[in-house]
């Protein structure tokens, strides 16, 4: 279903319409990206580079999509969300907590599910989003990550806001948590309880929030005075199946982790099956802690220590931001939510499980 | 925001948009839930009260809401969403289900949440969304059995389905599974693997299902000769800590069962959490089974036996059901979706576990 875009007041000239971002870019003498920039207020060009632009687009007679969208509606009115992979508890959060935001607005949610991941495959899923009446975009990892240098989101010049990711990129709102710190913290806390030989279970590479994670994890080691050994420190894949590959390999070492921290909840699930089919009690074995706190944390035996990662009011801000952006300016911004750590059965204290 | 509903053609009486169900129904001479049943063809009255009303429809000018927005847009375009509750992971696979299902026909899906358990406070629920636009209704458990006789819903007259239900009530539409057909397949199942001694952990009262549920349950046990043992029929909250406490009953007994089956996956948690506590070794020392494969079923250890109801589909199927109510008649259906028995770790045979 798409909508007519009426032609903005004073603009009667219809070869206007025809100008794209990338003329405007030619003539300024700039990327297209930096006119998205100039035009979205992202506050990160030169003065110089502004005049040059702003003087391209009034010479041209440029009109951003955005601009005819607002003097057509004034705000945003069906928020787009872009999402990949298999549902998960955090995705379910993410989707929940979308659908309360925008009902709370009187917003539209339209959800895309794009399975491939590659910058050609989510230039078309945002196309399609476009065409299907979305006029903000909410991007789920590793969404904003695969389209951060877009030229096709720049054209398109719509807000867009970035969920749970590491990835800040102009003209693009983000709302995340500090995810260094946190698992920081959560490594803290697994010392703390006299863990000593500790593994990770990192996320995938293409996810930003994953080296985060490792850096903070690295972090609170050599702060402790631990050593950081590499083979401690495996990849997975964000799901059930990469935990228990991943604990198969870490529990088979000669000398065995007593901890093992994951960057999710189901990844610790994992952990926690295969840890029990090998017949070790829990947490006197082995610790385990998990990342999001969604609902299977407080599911699981032993219940799971975790960094609770607000997925609906992320989903929430982030709405925000993208209405906010068409009542006035586009803005950008970086929005870091607080995170927590929920301290529950699985890092019990390793001499009150022995007592 | 209400939404202006247009006179309908050949109606420009004002006098007749006043006309109430209750006055057709006391012309009649019968109740406003039968008026309501014979304008929605639900197809329970005689052929006489069939007449009767649409005598009294014609001599009043009565002019049902729903024939308003009929003739005003055609079908529905807003579903609201009725719900209770904390979050879950079941509750989460519904409104993901009714957002995606929405989504495919181009429709809003307006969500309302109503803590209190009353046929007022549901009354108030519904009349909300009625004014925030909604004109058809999901409703979620147990608000099909809270309005199953409310004239506040007959009298708005809107396309109601219910899922996850066992009500089935005049003028309401419904899709379910076959729950009793269902606890006694996944009966049978734990007696197949060799226990014998076997608990069920029922669901809330108020619920229409758990009756259900536990009618096949003892149609199992009677089937295969088992005694069906009044203790071993524990209520619980639909909840992890209702699980919790009653698996604390029921393994202090002097014969401990060898199966705790539970209406839901979150008391199935609950249970194999008081087990691991206590030092039992699952599956051998106790099975235990849930109900609904939401997603923590396969992410717990050992992972949970369970019959999938499908709750997505069930959520896709009752909002094609509401909006087909709007292409035409008003018809009442009773759709009945397949289940399916998941069978997990949790039930291992006894035979294979000792092996």
């Amino acid at each position: 279903m798409t909508r007519e875009v009426p032609t903005p007041r004073g603009t009667t000239d219809r070869r206007r319409e025809r100008v794209t971002i990338r003329a405007v870019a030619a003539r300024a003498g700039v990327s297209a990206m930096t006119v998205s920039n100039v035009i979205n207020r992202a506050g990160r060009a030169s003065p110089a580079t502004v005049a040059a632009v702003r003087a391209a687009v009034e010479e041209l007679g440029y009109v951003p999509n955005v601009v005819a969208r607002r003097l057509a509606r004034a705000r945003a009115t069906t928020v787009g969300v872009l999402y990949a992979g298999e549902r998960t508890p955090f995705l379910d959060a993410i989707l929940v907590g979308a659908l309360r935001a925008t009902n709370a607005r009187g917003l539209q949610l339209v959800l895309y599910h794009e399975e491939q991941l590659s910058l050609d495959a989510a230039e078309g899923a945002v196309l399609s989003l476009a065409r299907s009446g979305a006029d903000a975009l909410l991007l789920v990892p590793p969404f904003a990550e695969l389209l951060c240098d877009s030229a096709v989101l720049a054209e398109l010049a719509l807000p867009v806001a970035a969920i749970a990711t590491d990835q800040v990129a102009p003209g693009m709102s983000t709302v995340r948590i500090d995810n260094r710190a946190a698992m920081a913290d959560l490594t803290a806390l697994v010392v703390a309880r006299g863990y000593r030989r500790i593994a990770l279970v990192a996320g995938r590479r293409d996810y930003s929030v994953s080296a985060a994670r490792i850096a903070g994890f690295q972090d609170a080691l050599a702060a402790h005075g631990l050593p950081s050994e590499a083979g401690l420190i495996v990849e997975g894949g964000f799901d059930v199946a990469s935990g228990e590959a991943a604990a198969r390999r870490l529990l088979a070492r000669d000398v065995r982790p007593d901890a093992i921290m994951c960057s999710c909840d189901d990844m610790a699930a994992g952990v926690i099956a295969e840890a029990h089919r090998r017949g070790l009690r829990l947490p006197h074995d082995l610790a385990v802690t998990g990342f999001d706190d969604t609902m299977v944390a407080a599911r699981m035996w032993p219940s799971l220590t975790t960094v609770y990662q607000p997925a609906e009011e992320m989903a929430f801000r982030a709405t925000e931001q993208l209405i906010g952006a068409g009542d006035g300016d586009l803005v950008a911004n970086d929005l870091i939510v607080a995170h927590t750590i929920v301290e529950r059965e699985s890092t019990a204290s390793l001499r009150a499980v022995i007592t």
